[in-house]
């Protein structure tokens, strides 16, 4: 999947939804569920992480930073470095739930729970 | 779908892709196929609209800026304020032209025809 590779920035959602994630040990954890996108500041917001089979959590949905994201082609996944115990008290909720009151909620949580650069001022 | 309503701004790719598009007559000029990602910047670069069904393009992608998109609750559509005119001469490629070299070319050139404002400085 050329547009995925590290040759280039630019990366269809088509081909991020879907992609398994694993963690540094390369355990798979999961998969993108979705991407959410800010309509007026046009940033994305954060990506959507299904950990359920993982970590037995049923449909909750994990928010995580799209910085913390990184795309490798010899696994054709992404690789998070967050550890289990990180990713069992991690936010999570159902996707209606991430997506309330713009989104911000969920954001800010998530961003200062991984300590992920703000991409916002 | 809540998460499109003009009562939030986060908004879910899986959502917005396949999405209808419409122009500001409300005719259906076709739906939205995909939307690229900055994997570097955080950003949107562009949604991509299929016009083929209208223009008769066959499978030519229409990147757009994300700016440019307005949800309608009402008619559960995108609407753009492009003629038929302005969409007929618009950058169009196929999906591997539009995400080449980093996506900046198709990008930039977008931007400057539908004359929206620039996310980046």
């Amino acid at each position: 999947m050329p547009t995925q590779s590290g040759h280039t920035r630019a990366i269809c959602a088509n081909k991020v939804i879907g992609t398994t994630v694993r963690n540094a040990a390369g355990e798979s954890i999961g998969k993108v569920e979705d991407v959410v996108l800010d309509k007026q500041s046009n940033n994305i917001m954060f990506a959507v992480v299904g950990f359920g089979g993982f970590l037995g959590m049923g449909e909750k949905y994990h928010p995580v930073p799209w910085s913390t994201l990184n795309y490798d082609d010899s696994q054709n996944a992404y690789i998070v470095n967050f550890t289990k115990d990180q990713l069992k008290a991690a936010p999570a909720d159902s996707m209606d739930e991430l997506t309330r009151n713009d989104g911000f909620n969920y954001r800010d949580r998530t961003y200062d729970y991984y300590k992920a650069p703000h991409y916002w001022s």
